[in-house]
């Protein structure tokens, strides 16, 4: 996660680009904030999981802090349910925030992965197909 | 990039699983150690690059610091040059340190991304079809 007085920058201004502006820095990922389809900052993205037999994004894990009342917990989502708003300078959430108030989240100290089952649960939560 | 202190730990003790071992997360690549297929060590983990329309990682940026004597200098590599080593605790390079010596390479200030075609040049180089 970006120390605070990183987090403060605009992230449209960090931003590398390809020539398709296709391509994300994984460490400009990290500490990107979230907003509510509404335009709302609900938090930031802590860092995200990778799938080593694919190569793809398999889930952002972000840090809502006590904006949902629920400080200092993670929530694991489907790297799907986000898309990068270039207007906002971040990615938006495309659900409620009560969902995500509702959804599966874990402490820092915690290691929910080991859990058999967890990353199956998480795309049922969010409707997202297992595998895609 | 790690902090020193934060790159001497061993990886193996840090990397987090899930159920089928597959996933890892975005700030533990990051630092991580790369090894030529001989088991030298050669450099670590920069950051990676991840396609924003596929949610693929493309690319791993490795800093070789002064081990290749090109200090400074960052190069990318196409992600499925790479293996994770558990033995290791590490990624292992699959090509020769010379080959690694003379690839396309760049400074911390320089943004090679933004060039037409360096993508691909990167992987007409190593020798990875486009696109894969």
């Amino acid at each position: 996660m970006k120390a605070p007085e990183d987090r403060g920058r605009n992230p449209r201004d960090e931003l590398p680009i390809d020539e398709t502006q296709r391509l994300i820095a994984s460490d400009k990922v990290e500490g990107t904030e979230v907003y509510s389809p509404e335009g709302e900052q609900l938090g930031a993205i802590r860092n995200f999981m990778v799938d080593k037999v694919t190569g793809k994004v398999a889930y952002a894990v972000m840090s809502f802090g006590g904006l949902l009342g629920i400080g200092d917990r993670y929530h694991a989502l489907p790297w799907r349910t986000l898309t990068y708003d270039t207007r906002l300078g971040g990615y938006v959430v495309s659900m409620s925030r009560e969902k995500l108030e509702r959804a599966p989240s874990y402490k820092a100290a915690e290691t929910p992965w080991s859990e058999p089952g967890y990353g199956r649960g998480l795309h049922d939560y969010y409707g997202v197909p297992w595998g895609s």
